[in-house]
């Protein structure tokens, strides 16, 4: 699940902060140049990812239109050597 | 996001029971004879919408296949009449 040689610079990692700060990011993104903007999330936060995306889409960046949604399985070990599987999305914007 | 006049039957609504509860009911559609399914979920149940996919895909459809990912933002009206905005998803797995 890589942004297909275009470098990491243009993803935005979701995690538990509000919806906004995603946002933010993904509107100072697209502003400084970006056609493509790639935001990813796992597990719970995969919700939040996709309220970011909408939110970007719908208030801020209108022009925006959505290139790929993919979603994965990653495997993840804690600290004491268990690995789980946690669910991942992948939603590619594009202007 | 309705899925294109094949019925509501094939539709698997995620909610908040555990999700292998979804898993389940994806399998089971899937066994009746359904070459489609669609799960959908809003709010913070997308995530385990997601989980439900994965789950399906890679432990117990192994032929299935994400045929389609649609992403938006649904309206929402409580009981004080007050509307806000959740954002949904929609994964169609197919085989």
């Amino acid at each position: 699940m890589t942004a297909k040689g275009e470098g990491e610079e243009n993803v935005i990692y979701v995690g538990n902060k509000p919806p906004m700060s995603y946002v933010l990011a993904v509107v100072t993104q697209f502003n400084s140049g970006s056609t493509d903007v790639v935001i990813k999330a796992r597990g719970r936060a995969i919700s939040r990812a996709v309220d970011a995306a909408e939110i970007t889409r719908n208030r801020f960046v209108t022009d925006a239109k959505i290139k790929e949604i993919r979603i994965g399985t990653e495997a993840i070990t804690n600290e004491e050597g268990r690995t789980s599987n946690v669910s991942s999305i992948e939603i590619t914007l594009t202007k």
